[in-house]
């Protein structure tokens, strides 16, 4: 089934339109034409080869929404016609320990991921979402309950939603936590909004005073620009929990300062230069810690689909046409963008 | 009261016999004759103002055993005769939320350490069990229930042993568990002992292939000799948690790795030079942690006494005469003691 879909040759190469094969459906299978699809930082590194084992042709994509248009035979939970959703992953060994757990994330045998994981299907790895069209397994399918018209703002939920929902569960978050959240991009945007609707009291980081109003408005009772030394003693030793979604290499001191005993400071990127090695003294003189999370499994995802139903959450977006996405890129790049990119995968036929 | 002592009047200066001066006993106080005193690698770094602050004349020391040999009038739960310990803290504020919980060592206005904390009684700061005798508040009095013979060898536990005690105990080591222990030296020989007794699988780390035997003898299921990459390899993920003793500087990736998803390494050493920047991702691959801890509260150094006690555990000592003291530091330097040493305090007669 040949399929439209935007992709790279090579590392050095621009994305540009390029046919790709997918699957007949298989008993277990759901074919989604797909709606729109959120872009996220991940897609770049891949794409452009900043993280090795890049497989070519790279088609990027791992936030994707859209409408089920065929079920294979022995599928019960999805029919034509559902909105459906996929994330990260399209697959994992589904007999270890961390797939038993619903935690498919951590799956002791590696999880496939939606684009550059190895598997049988021609060209012999995954290809991702900015594509007209997939085909995936029903138990990595997400059902989504949103209202029909906010399907595009949806689509983060499914990377950028879980990364930041699934640790701030894990550490307990809710009414009586206080909660940090440092970072204001994709991953961030999303972190405010998902502790504010826990009923934590939530704390935003920031280096650009600019962000201040956006993430109050985001649901931060309070916003700390970092730079501000003043502003960052004030809040020693009161968090018990902080996510750290800035990839970008920096002093994590700053933060672990800020937990209480017992807190957690928890990292969901890894950075391209190491972090300054944090102060361990920091850590013993309070039983605090450091740690990280990596995106969420597949019961998770669909928890926080309909948390997120529940309590009218989707992300702010900004809809780009996939001819635009290196200017996408390039703009994500220097966070000049509110708060994620999504393509309009209608865009594919153009 | 004065008091017979071994201390220092600057950094460059030996260890030499001085007098001090003890307060009378007040109301809730106990004084303690000191048996015996065991040395720990803090009285080196503070007596030798290789931390900041030491505060002089420095008298060293709490690891401290002894019988009580007066009481207050308000004290009820002890009485002249009673053996007893004093370990890393005399006093703390008594009503803050980390005080409430038992966990003085955690006070948010700081607790009074056995040596070197500033307090009112002269000469402004404490001065620690390398004398004849101390006094200290009956809230930060330990219970011994050893027999007799082996009170020289519990002087350890109340430093090195409440310091792998603590950690073992708040991450669940215990029957079913997988548990590591970095280095063996004072700390590392009791976390074996310890965990072992906990019930745990233990596997003891040691990056000299001559204490292999030994750690066996102390309580190790397993030894790995960290030079050694395949046999680090074969234990990769399977931890459930890993105590690391070790404070010099040293690549943590090691045992990250090491560490099962959700698994914790907790270090209890501050390093000098800090450790290589640890990586991001072996944290975020499985949700592993790195963490801190310091020593432990009263109530709970009281509970690993009696836990001591009931398993017949004490520290492996070597007994010194006080005038040997910089020979033994020395020789603690090069880890050339086996494995902690522990002062007669019957020689500060002499």
């Amino acid at each position: 089934m040949t399929t439209r879909a935007y992709g790279a040759h090579a590392a050095d190469k621009p994305l540009e339109a390029i046919d790709i094969e997918r699957r007949p459906p298989g008993a277990h299978d759901i074919q989604i034409d797909i709606a729109y699809c959120g872009v996220c930082h991940s897609d770049l590194h891949q794409v452009r080869s900043e993280w090795e084992g890049t497989l070519y042709p790279c088609v990027p994509g791992h936030e994707i929404v859209g409408e089920v248009t065929a079920v294979g035979n022995a599928v019960q939970g999805f029919k034509v016609g559902d909105t459906v959703g996929v994330g990260c992953m399209v697959d994992s060994c589904q007999h270890c320990a961390a797939c038993d757990d619903g935690l498919e994330q951590y799956c002791e045998n590696g999880f496939v991921p939606t684009y550059n994981g190895r598997v049988q299907d021609p060209p012999g790895h995954t290809l991702g979402g900015y594509s007209q069209r997939i085909v995936v397994d029903e138990k990595f399918v997400l059902r989504i309950n949103h209202p029909k018209e906010q399907l595009a703002a949806v689509a983060p939920l499914l990377c950028a939603g879980i990364t930041t929902y699934s640790p701030l569960r894990h550490w307990g978050t809710g009414p009586g936590k206080k909660v940090g959240i440092v970072g204001i991009g994709g991953l961030g945007h999303m972190g405010i909004k998902l502790a504010h609707a826990m009923g934590a009291h939530v704390v935003a980081f920031t280096t650009s005073e600019s962000k201040r109003e956006d993430a109050h408005t985001l649901g931060a009772d309070e916003v700390v620009v970092t730079r501000n030394a003043a502003e960052m003693k004030a809040h020693r030793s009161s968090f018990d929990f902080i996510l750290n979604t800035v990839a970008a290499s920096h002093n994590l001191d700053a933060y672990t300062q800020l937990l209480k005993r017992d807190g957690t400071l928890t990292l969901v990127g890894v950075p391209e230069h190491p972090h300054p090695s944090p102060n361990i003294g920091a850590l013993i003189f309070q039983r605090r810690a450091i740690a990280g999370s990596l995106i969420g499994g597949i019961r998770e995802t669909q928890e926080m689909l309909d948390f997120c139903a529940e309590k009218g959450i989707v992300a702010d977006i900004e809809m780009i046409r996939i001819q635009d996405i290196e200017t996408a890129y390039d703009r994500m790049q220097k966070s000049d963008v509110k708060y994620r990119f999504v393509i309009d995968s209608a865009t594919l036929a153009g």
